[in-house]
């Protein structure tokens, strides 16, 4: 670990959710690119992903309105990155306090603090479930009705308190060393063991979008707030722009790592709402996802020791 | 305090919000229609509102999954109507959590026991404030932020979830026996004890509509959803229609009054975001506002004994 570089000019990020898949990628991105970083996250507990960071100063979010202030306070960042939200995507009753605390009440507490503090610079997480059927606003599931609830809460920030605000929605990511049991995971799994994985008819489109271009658009997102000319709130979307059905994924795979995988496909039905066609929301400008599904599955494949002998 | 009627086809209806004036309110005039009533409330507090009902079943609301779900299997309501929500025309960073809690929170709950109960007809209540400068939407504040917010939700559980719904947007309502810190409560003091009171310059329009005419429109809104004909979900404005100026208002209560107010009209500026002109929604079907403000000001003086004396 470095020591902590202070020197007062450079950028200072304050990241929330940096525990996860893409909170990591994102905090190496941002230090590479020569900024500070702090994080915001929950206390640890036994079940929790681990809380160092190299290079990063760490701040609790003990679920209340001074845990988070402090963090505003004494780390005075340029822009806040709110990647923190519990991902669910099907609930039972007793997920809906957490969903709203998670997805609706952390991000207002921040969302204060900094207006407190005068206003400040916010990048937001949507997701491209809140566009069911490319709807303006149809919600796939509750996960997507509270990530749209908390936008219109961001709209009062913006528009009252001086906040500026770009949301970036997000469609499937993924990359190596995710362990969030996605489709990817269950997929790499049956190839080790061989096991039939039952599935829907598999004909629904996915914009499988690498981790490292998503954290680029982070760092893209942070830099168009840092512009002198940007100003109020905008939402784009990181997309890999080259959408594939399950189908064609699971044949990528098959012809990446030179193996059948024991899929049936049409076992089961179609989940509830199932997105049929990814939404094609307009992209953050300047960013585009620099690597295909095929290279960055390759990696993967590579690097878990999955790839193709030859 | 009579014996609760247990014929089976009174139509049901669950309120929430029951201790509240309109709340109230609605409940008399529901049972005057011939319906059958019980309320979700909060365990009483030293400082709660009586909890005591006539002729309504009373289910303890826990701030848990549980106990709405208790209210919700046991009475079985035809109409759930949701009054309940914490107003706060401005907030501090202590009162976020409850106003997430009460206007996000209990809503999603609610709504999640009716859709595990195979859906139902939810009467939900928005306000004007979410249509500043008579957006389709731009919250005044918070609270009018969180109730966009949580109809965000509920057109979750209307499209995905069997609820259909209709969302009523108040402005003003006053009457009677409204204890609610509001303007025309600091006229009626200023009233009695000739103290000054320093205003805004008071040329922001408002839709004042009177109590019954507000209960009768949660009526009026339960009828349609009843009805074979509705389907989905609606939003609808209940205002009277005649906006007047506080200072139209003023000059009224003194003339109904026959005596000054000790007004300063000016000392004060307008809050942020005030709004100057009335939003002109559409109108619930069916409805209009019965009660002009004047008769309606001139029964409020009557019965607190300001009244004009001739």
């Amino acid at each position: 670990m470095h020591e902590l570089d202070s020197s007062a000019n450079r950028v200072k990020v304050l990241v929330t959710g940096a525990t996860g898949f893409i909170g990591r990628t994102l905090l190496g991105k941002l230090q590479a690119h020569g900024w500070e970083t702090a994080a915001l996250v929950r206390p640890a507990t036994e079940n929790s992903e681990p809380r160092v960071f190299d290079n990063t100063k760490v701040f609790d979010y003990e679920g209340n309105y001074e845990s988070v202030r402090r963090a505003v306070r004494e780390f005075q960042p340029d822009v806040v990155v709110h990647l923190a939200s519990l991902f669910l995507a099907r609930h039972v009753p007793a997920d809906i306090p957490a969903l709203v605390s998670s997805n609706l009440l952390f991000g207002t507490l921040l969302l204060e603090a900094m207006a407190e503090a005068g206003g400040g610079r916010f990048v937001n997480t949507g997701t491209s479930w809140q566009h069911y059927d490319s709807d303006s606003y149809r919600p796939v599931n509750l996960y997507a009705a509270t990530k749209q609830g908390f936008q219109d809460i961001l709209d009062y920030y913006v528009d009252a308190r001086g906040i500026k605000a770009i949301t970036l929605k997000l469609s499937d990511t993924y990359g190596y060393g995710d362990v969030r049991p996605k489709l990817l995971q269950l997929l790499l799994r049956t190839w080790e063991t061989g096991e039939v994985l039952k599935m829907s008819p598999g004909e629904q489109e996915i914009e499988y979008t690498h981790v490292d271009d998503v954290a680029k658009g982070f760092l893209g997102a942070a830099e168009l707030l840092l512009g002198d000319t940007f100003c109020g709130s905008a939402s784009y979307s990181l997309r890999s722009g080259a959408p594939v059905t399950v189908k064609e994924l699971v044949k990528l795979i098959e012809s990446l790592s030179g193996r059948r995988l024991n899929v049936e496909f049409g076992a089961t039905e179609y989940r509830p709402r199932e997105m049929m066609t990814a939404w094609k929301g307009e992209m953050l400008p300047k960013w585009k996802a620099e690597i295909s599904l095929e290279k960055g599955l390759k990696e993967m494949l590579d690097k878990s020791g999955y790839g193709c002998e030859s």
